[in-house]
């Protein structure tokens, strides 16, 4: 069996002028980034404005589980079989962080013969947007320290300093530091400590910033710590928005490359889906649906965390109308929800299926409470039986959920089509009435427990009192309108990694709270979230490697 | 008068093609980044091999001072005189860091007429190489820290750790930190620092090596810190030079754009010029002299640093043969060599003058103990008196020294015509016969030993204990052939920053030797070498933005 880079090598690829043509893009506003990569002019907007929206399709997902559901191949193989059914189609997907490929992951570019190529280049460097964004995260910290180091006119308590370093790694050593040893020429010792950069607010922005203004406006908003007299410090204070809007310049533009079959994929911005909101670029999907009658995208995570940010922050925040959304499922990440050990996925198990149902079962409430129509998707492994596909489809039939069997990993949008269908189908027959769970107008603690309750299915939310007090302290900033950001693990509904399936009658725990103003969110912190994730003790990289001809080899 | 970046906005790029064009470049080479900016991929060299080598010209200077002495102005601009003269000519520069650009100096691409753009582009990001080597660098930094955590099979000594992290801006508080805090699930607490990512031991290395098997060989010999018996551990110990390699992979291809004139420019890597070799590239410079009849290129702060390494590391490791050197002067800059004050430099002093003359003359005997010629470059500011410049000329005269007044930042390729004159009939007439100062077969002492007394002029070199400890364990582990990297004040010709014009009579300290293995050099410390700048207290970044039409504003 092939490779995922091997099959991505054998891809003839199409001149980027060609896909710009596919999208009727003029050619002009095409900046090419190497000979299979792209960036577009923003300019181009103004042409574009008056195109009608393309039908927006989110992809979703049950909970994450080791046994692998395959979003991002799924949402890679929809866009190929809406496109070899013949219609206008693009797909809008988030950029590997390169920690993540040089650790586990070895890639995240879709998958089999649903890939975004070239993949190699996407899970390296790509164009250099998460690196830009980690030069301006930095840059920031640096004019923190040396705004210190020099007087601190704005009075910067050095212990209360919420802005982190990052790098776009995989680092457990950086989690927690102290900086500026050394003595006096050296600045100002104090702890610190270093995300990963996909986890800094600057992602977060850059992926919601509707213009280069906006974007400006939200990086000043930026609260980097509190003064001595626990006043918020922003950027703006700083007067560096202007330059970290410049060194944002170019990133800030959507990136275009294409799917195996040749289909335009926007890929921009890659936040994480548990201190972030996991989704693409706002610019990249707009850009997307004035270019194409469908957009298919995707969010981090399960429909508990991607689809519910999606929805609740991203489409609110940027206008997004969402007509369907997909909630992809395999059997065996259901039957590990019923309580089948990983070593066992690969033997029948109907009533272990039958019990992990109740997962997905819960994800498709969760869509129905936004008013927004649904399909599921069974991401098909060679492993399923015939039996358990059986007892799936009359558990859809039983509950009159549109469900499809795809196959898209081994087949290409061939293996789709009876999705792209079904997602057409209901596109044209039921109209979607998206609305978000929330308004704004709530206050931040009502906000979090519809979240909680409506989403995860908690019986009750319980707040620490460091919580409490923040919250009722950023209400009195004039912040209580934000939105709020859930981190949460992804394994479970609910705020405990074990609890799989349908947890009941839990609690969550609300632990800390804290201010992304420039992404325009409230993060809630429940249980410990990781934003500097580490390394396994083999890194995918140890397989990585060029090969005679300059090829990459290792990723996957 | 218009800034420079006013200039560069006005300038009507020619598209990249007609720039491959001129250089005879079959255009399936060139890769495209953004618009006015490209890549040229490595297996152009098999098609070129057979070309006939350019005549390689180096421009060093004076020791620099706040006075300025446009060493890449004269550098560019002597490249587009050469074309106006008719001849086919490039030029090869280092890439700018944006550590100095956001603190600083606010931008490195030339000056005046002489520059090249896009100017905002290759001085922010660029094509990303610096960004590249910057992951690089910390992905082996996570890889050390990672092998420690996971049992730390090698043994690596966590005291003994040599290799730093770097971030690729000037920021003073990381130069000491402490990692790896917080318990046991965060690694080993241990002391670390931070470099700006140009004095990368990887950034030497992309500029040193030959291709891209050199290039992972010379990676895998990197040092990264002793054992707890002492014993090197290399990168190959550690078997992630594959995936070093890898991750440079597109950094390490050539960088193309142009000059304000249209004269291709050779952009890439950017080492420093203290504790590594301050050159471009090695795999540039050899494509640019296979593709045109003279390549004009520069090297770091005055001629006792970056000719010094040009010329016994760069050329002698890439078998270069330099025709030529121009070196760089300014009536202001020997002014202040002769003692005058900053404040005082528009003042007409020709004693002062005569002077600091001794500081060039200094330098014209390093070029002629390298056996090869050279011409000196006067670069005109506004406040020249006639008499300053005729006594200038006087001396050169009585010297026999070929000298020519240029004015390129004001008139661009126009004020260098009697320059580039100069230089061709230099080339074509006094054969240069290029040696290194020393054989590698020396000891590192005697290798030490000939550079501080024929180039620096210093009267004796004291070693440290610590410096002869070193010395003598890096020979014993078989490195005694390696080349010697001075790390200098740039000011001076002594270790002294504050000994301008021709010291005499001073000793050299030799502090601290450092193997840079991979890069192929010991590192040499005099005096204490700053290897992360940190910001002045009204950084240029406060300047800079983007305006309406989302250009940048502030770079210079």
């Amino acid at each position: 069996m092939l490779t995922d880079l091997e099959i991505a090598k054998q891809c003839n690829l199409k001149p980027m002028e060609e896909i710009a043509d596919e999208l009727n893009l003029n050619r002009d506003y095409l900046e090419q980034y190497g000979k299979n990569k792209a960036k577009i002019s923003l300019e181009v907007m103004d042409d574009i404005k008056d195109h009608a929206d393309g039908n927006l399709i989110l992809v979703t997902s049950i909970n994450p589980t080791p046994a692998g559901e395959g979003k991002s191949t799924v949402t890679v193989g929809l866009a190929q079989s809406m496109k070899q059914l013949g219609h206008s189609v693009s797909c809008c997907l988030r950029e590997p962080s390169l920690g993540p490929v040089m650790g586990i992951k070895g890639g995240a570019a879709g998958g089999g013969y649903s890939q975004v190529v070239p993949m190699e280049e996407i899970n390296l460097h790509f164009t250099g947007d998460i690196h830009a964004i980690t030069a301006a995260n930095n840059a920031l910290s640096a004019f923190i320290d040396n705004h210190i180091f020099q007087g601190n006119a704005l009075q910067i308590d050095q212990r209360r300093i919420t802005w982190k370093r990052v790098v776009d790694l995989n680092d457990r050593a950086l989690r927690q530091v102290v900086v500026g040893l050394g003595g006096v020429k050296q600045g100002i010792p104090r702890e610190d400590g270093f995300n990963i950069t996909v986890a800094s607010e600057i992602m977060a922005i850059l992926c919601l910033a509707e213009n280069y203004q906006d974007l400006k406006e939200r990086l000043n908003r930026i609260i980097i710590g509190y003064s001595t007299s626990n006043e918020p410090v922003t950027v703006k204070d700083l007067n560096v928005g202007g330059a970290l809007t410049l060194l944002l310049k170019e990133a800030f533009k959507p990136n275009l490359v294409q799917t195996l079959e040749g289909v335009p994929a926007f890929i921009h911005g890659g936040p994480f889906a548990n201190i972030a909101h996991g989704c693409n670029s706002v610019v990249a999907t707009k850009m997307a649906s004035k270019l194409t009658d469908y957009v298919v995208t995707e969010a981090g995570f399960g429909a508990d965390l991607g689809a519910e940010k999606f929805l609740n922050i991203k489409a609110r925040t940027a206008h997004l109308d969402p007509k369907i959304v997909v909630i992809v499922a395999t059997i065996r990440a259901l039957k590990m929800h019923g309580g089948v050990d990983k070593a066992d996925l690969s033997n029948e198990n109907i009533p272990a299926l039958m019990e992990g149902l109740k997962n997905l079962k819960k994800h498709t409430e969760t869509i129905e409470a936004f008013n927004v129509p649904f399909v599921i998707a069974i991401n098909k492994f060679t492993a399923d039986t015939e039996a358990e596909i059986a007892t799936l489809t009359k558990w859809c039939e039983k509950h009159q959920f549109k469900v499809a069997l795809t196959d898209v990993w081994a087949q290409g949008g061939q293996g789709g089509l009876d999705l792209a269908k079904a997602v057409v189908q209901t596109i044209a027959n039921e109209k979607a009435n998206f609305k978000p769970l929330y308004s704004l107008d709530e206050s931040l603690k009502e906000k979090i427990t519809i979240v909680a309750k409506t989403v995860y299915g908690a019986k009750d939310v319980e707040f620490s009192s460091e919580a409490l007090e923040q919250l009722d302290t950023l209400t009195k900033q004039g912040l209580g309108h934000l939105a709020v950001c859930m981190a949460k693990t992804q394994y479970s509904l609910s705020d405990d990694p074990v609890k799989l399936g349908r947890p009941e009658d839990f609690t969550v725990t609300i632990r800390e709270c804290r201010p992304s103003v420039g992404a325009g969110f409230i993060v809630c912190l429940t249980g410990d979230v990781l934003t500097m994730p580490g390394l396994p003790k083999e890194p995918a990289a140890l397989k990585m490697d060029i090969d005679e001809d300059q090829g990459a080899i290792g990723l996957f």
